[in-house]
């Protein structure tokens, strides 16, 4: 074979070797074994390989070899204007330098990382489209390849063969961490909407915008138009106790732009931004280098009915603050950050929606509670107790969640009933004529019918707890009334709030007779307990006594 | 230059050629070079290329040069064993038949698609590691390259250099296409998440999902645990009126099995599956070939306060059906209709609990309202009009949503501190003392404390509305009560409910004197107008008159 065939066997061998490297679609495999062949191929002492990063100039130190003192550096970055690198990166062809440490372009510090004592250097810049993709360092090259223009030629074309290769790993690298991100986004939002509950949600945003975007610290600021003020409602990274209830006025500061205006804005030395407010930083000893921050833009709602849509507006701002590992904010970050911010936004305004409509659904009833007991003097507080005493009976039994929410709001509405019994009747009490008793005796019967009419029975929240109005003075024995219900009969609700019911009654001050205290109710109640009303709910009260969840009329004055 | 040597250069050429092809990133393009290149080397007539699609075992067609016939059929799939592809395939080594027609493997069917007469055919499957990533077809090559082995070597080599690219490129455009997925599946999130209104959420939730996973139809059939049945919410892509309220007995079928499970289930022939309740089809006309269900499963949700949490349950399911073009459906199809499907369960849950709550205050605010109204036998149903009126006034002026809401409410309540006016003093009417007059003249007053004790006055849904209870008695020339407020001192919702209530007390039976016709009532207002109540107001009623909004007792019944 002559030299030329030898050598074209010798490329046909080295190409065919990158062709099965170029198989590694995983970019740090590809250019780990990369740097490799070309090591081997120049028979160099050792290698580096750095990516190139556009958005802040830097060269990201990637794979080295032959150099251990230098791989610690893996994954720190340099200015890409640094050093001989710097220059053939600059120049975009390949430079080879003898003698480095008397090279105009030699920077010290770089050189002296590596711990070897430098003999040459050959600089291949990664080029795509005339662009920079990286750039390879050979170290301590044998001298015959030094010599050898040909060989110099080869691995130039195995870079050029390669680079392609490594643009694309790198693209689906960066897409694949994209996807990765974009999916704990769709977890991140799906954990959030299941919670009304403001803080617990407050919580869960700040906590998930730090995990997301891998920053030192994260907070919350809603608007407090009343006083013009932005209030930080939540931070996470900063000492705690220095951060609570801070408050800056509107339109101050990076957040308060922010929130004026909808816009984003993302600092990346706030050292440079005049808007910066110093005073939270001063105050909480925290250092904000770099900053992004988002309006919380809560969007139009739809809520049907009668209520239609209720209008989207900015309602605070949320910020993170400084990377960590010293990057810059990426555009991607700023995507990830808007897209959580607002569905943030979404969720905190649909835990007010339900929170606001859910205190008025509560307070109404407890206002209509207060007008019921009001019609009789001597009956004061009581529909309030009896609700206490119910829910407290229902949680001894072990009831779940939704269970004791219905015996709650049912209990309170237990004597609404008496909203249709004339005044002189409730007021009467003794000497009531046979009508007027049998018409006190209605109010059970009243109290559904009143639920019925307006619509209440039907809604799936209150279920079959309508039978707290109904069966509260049924007994057991089917001595009770309206229906004269017999055991099995009466609902366990009915069971519970005549038991409640009834502890209240012998527990209260009433015209006719002074208040028992709660031992001697309580032991009444037990000596009743099988025959007029229930074991169970009886010995239920007794151990929420215990625990000092009953308290009686006096008891609370 | 030696024939060899001659041969080295147009190695480099080509393969210098083939990595400038390389440098796309983009996945079309590159197959489009690459077959144009593998065509100009070898001087084919035609060329094809196929991609493979592991799941469906299919051959993707992706690019043809040289037949315009077969460019219609680019997108089509065939079987990835047919013909003589298919044999070069399996043996993952090149093919090259001349006088395909004569071969067993030859495939008629496929061969005439080229509308060509087929002299030769080189079959090159492109591999990487042992697995097949797609297959080049060149047709009629030059008759010299057929007989230079060399040269088919070249051929190989190029493929060998070109098929880790194509891999890189087809998992970057596949991570892309995910990731765009992503992206579309958290922007259909939150454009979920903005409406609590059940039937438009249910639309939306449909309608992204036959658009997310391009599918001929999707349904969602929810669960009516008393009727034992799964109900059919909302359809797309079928014909609706044969769609609508369709039932099926829970348990039966696919997503009967789905719903009771909470496993996902594909099925990629549905004439396969005993499953399948074919009934559905047999009523609507669609045909089923294959179909995707995934349970909808609402999660555990805090609301905070006095209910705590509501245990999570799977609610329904939902439907995809018969992907375009033939596709069986991925397991990336699967994860975001699982994704999708579990945030439309939370939506479609927070949509019912905002309801609940919402129709629980509403229903108790009519309930308290017809309450005070029948306190006194000729008031019936007199709140409930002042205010549909006081809405239609408020509509009429332009206010936004949120007051109109409020208005709704606060003018229901406008009579509330009626509630402790005694009733005597309520059914007297005529006759009253001085101090029974005064008392009847305070409601205004208990009606503020009624909210105020109850802490509704502090609610932000409520706003400044409580105006409605305290203001709807003054008078423009200050000579109303209980304040005797004059001109701007009184609100806007004030006056609204004023000119509402006066025109509701003008226009219905009182015992003292008949109702007025609404033409009557309007002409009395409007000689009040400027002096005891607003004009505004009093010409906005006028128009919503006009429009058929107001509505007297009489007209009613």
């Amino acid at each position: 074979m002559t030299a030329r065939e030898t050598r074209f066997h010798h490329y046909v061998e080295v190409i065919s070797r990158a062709n099965q490297i170029a198989a590694s679609t995983e970019l740090d495999e590809l250019l780990d074994k990369m740097l490799e062949l070309l090591i081997a191929v120049t028979e160099a002492e050792a290698g580096t390989l750095y990516l190139y990063e556009a958005a802040s100039h830097d060269l990201v130190f990637k794979v080295v070899k032959g150099s251990e003192s230098s791989r610690r550096l893996v994954g720190s970055r340099i200015g890409a204007e640094r050093g001989i690198a710097g220059f053939a990166l600059a120049r975009g062809t390949p430079v080879f330098v003898s003698d480095p440490a008397n090279n105009p372009y030699w920077d010290r510090s770089l050189g002296e990382l590596s711990g070897l004592i430098l003999d040459t250097i050959y600089c291949l810049p990664l080029m795509l489209r005339g662009q920079p993709v990286g750039i390879v360092q050979l170290f301590n090259l044998a001298p015959e390849v030094c010599d050898d223009s040909d060989e110099l030629a080869l691995i130039e074309l195995l870079c050029s063969r390669l680079v392609t290769e490594v643009e694309k790993a790198r693209l689906l690298a960066e897409a694949q961490r994209r996807e990765r991100r974009q999916q704990a986004l769709v977890e991140i939002i799906s954990r959030l909407t299941t919670t009304l509950d403001r803080d617990e949600l407050l919580d869960r945003i700040m906590s998930f915008a730090c995990e997301l975007l891998d920053v030192e610290a994260t907070s919350i600021w809603l608007r407090d138009d009343k006083a013009g003020e932005l209030v930080l409602q939540l931070a996470t990274g900063y000492r705690r106790e220095l951060m609570t209830a801070q408050r800056m006025p509107q339109g101050h500061g990076i957040i308060g732009h922010v929130v004026e205006t909808g816009d984003t804005v993302t600092v990346n030395d706030v050292s440079q931004d005049t808007r910066f407010y110093r005073q939270i930083d001063a105050k909480s000893g925290f250092v904000t280098r770099s900053i992004l921050c988002v309006p919380l833009r809560a969007p139009r709602i739809e809520l049907g009915g009668q209520r239609g849509a209720v209008e989207g507006r900015i309602i605070g701002g949320a910020q993170a603050l400084n990377p960590h590992d010293g990057r810059h904010f990426s555009p991607e970050d700023v995507a990830l950050f808007e897209s959580l911010a607002s569905q943030a936004a979404t969720v905190i305004r649909l835990a007010h929606l339900y929170t606001e409509v859910d205190n008025l659904s509560t307070r109404i009833i407890d206002a209509i509670t207060g007008a019921i007991d009001l019609k009789d003097p001597y009956t004061r507080g009581h529909s309030q107790r009896v609700s206490e005493f119910s829910v407290a009976i229902a949680q001894e039994l072990g009831l779940d969640n939704d269970t004791v929410y219905r015996v709650r709001i049912a209990s309170k509405l237990h004597d609404v009933g008496k909203i249709r019994v004339p005044d002189r009747i409730l007021k009467k009490r003794k000497g009531l004529s046979e009508a007027e008793f049998r018409q006190m005796r209605r109010h059970p019967i009243y109290g559904l019918e009143f639920l019925q009419e307006n619509g209440l029975l039907e809604l799936d929240l209150l279920g079959d707890s309508w039978q707290a109005l109904s069966q509260h003075h049924e007994r057991l024995d089917g001595r009770g009334y309206p229906n004269g219900l017999r055991g099995d009969e009466i609902s366990l609700i009915g069971r519970i709030v005549a038991v409640a019911d009834i502890f209240d009654a012998i527990s209260s001050h009433r015209p006719y007779r002074p208040a028992r205290p709660a031992d001697e109710a309580l032991a009444i109640l037990r000596r009743m307990a099988g025959i007029e009303i229930d074991e169970r709910c009886v010995e239920a009260m007794v151990r929420a006594r215990e625990k000092g969840l009953i308290l009686t009329q006096d008891e609370r004055a």
